[in-house]
């Protein structure tokens, strides 16, 4: 589907899209879920209700789009001068928004379709935030677990809670760190104190 | 809702609840998702609809009760004398019925109502297989990891992967299991020799 790959900025294609998830996001924030349909969409954003079945199919694959579009990341992670601490910080952010009311029912939009690229797709944010701080702890010369190592034992567990238990703490979040850390890497205190003494 | 408490056996509200539970399952089975009702439903089961929106609410939170009561498990995971062993074929049938056509509609009705109390249902079921397979650990005096860590390293990864990306396969969920394995446990080698040797 068009609206997936990421359209020439400026195009009509773009500015459909534009316009189609603007319209989307007004109405999710002041109507009932159930009385959002393609053609009220269509009229909002100013296109007919067959350019929106045409690019997204139907009601439930384009709420899967917008969701996964607001999951997009807009700053990188916070830096602190320490990678582990950059993780922890960002760790508690991402559990905290993914088990919002807004946040699980993006999550629920994204699961509800049989297609999996919107699914992928949120992963893949993820991975980019993850990759900066990954990229990060390089640079500073610290040991740090592997992009997979934070994805199968941070990022899932995390996400597993939310959606089938009790939503994580941050103590939970801070064990579920300590203990994908590689051997020799330093704990937060002493990262801690890196940070003060280089004023980074 | 009375749904979820487990209604005495035999009782008016545990007929109810499988002649509606059946006529459910019988409907998914052969008719498209969007054609399913709950006055279709009621005349199937043979109860009035009124029965059904008083008990369940709505359709949605109906297919979710139906949908985690199939994650019931039937069985105790299968037993071939290691611990190690008896986790890894669990872990990999887990995998294979939840990234099934079946598996993923299943978690999607879970997670489409905001209630969660089917999601920690499900949960408690899988939960309830790994504490099996624990005790089994215990008696036959193998280290082992807890349920909570197999929870976060071996459910939650693999859960991730089926939900926002690839699906695992058996060697990747082999490497979660060596990874979460105590110093000391032995090698799935080694469990098989074990096996071999003391005829179990």
């Amino acid at each position: 589907m068009v609206s997936r790959e990421n359209p020439r900025p400026g195009g009509r294609s773009a500015r459909v899209q534009a316009a189609v998830h603007q319209a989307v996001r007004e109405m999710l924030a002041r109507m009932e879920r159930a009385d959002v349909t393609i053609p009220l969409i269509a009229q909002r954003a100013n296109v007919t209700p067959s350019t929106i079945y045409r690019r997204w199919g139907d009601l439930q694959e384009l709420l899967a789009d917008v969701a996964a579009s607001r999951l997009q990341p807009e700053t990188e992670p916070l830096k602190t001068g320490s990678a582990r601490m950059d993780l922890q910080a960002w760790a508690e952010q991402y559990a905290d928004e993914m088990s919002s009311g807004a946040g699980r029912q993006m999550i629920r939009d994204i699961l509800a379709v049989s297609d999996t690229a919107n699914a992928e797709k949120c992963s893949g944010y993820t991975q980019q935030q993850l990759r900066v701080i990954v990229a990060r702890a390089e640079e500073q010369g610290e040991a740090f677990p592997t992009l997979t190592e934070l994805m199968d034992f941070v990022i899932s567990p995390i996400m597993y809670r939310i959606l089938f238990d009790q939503v994580p703490n941050s103590d939970y979040i801070h064990g579920l760190i300590s203990r994908v850390m590689p051997k020799g890497a330093p704990s937060p205190e002493t990262a801690e104190a890196t940070v003060d003494v280089s004023g980074a």
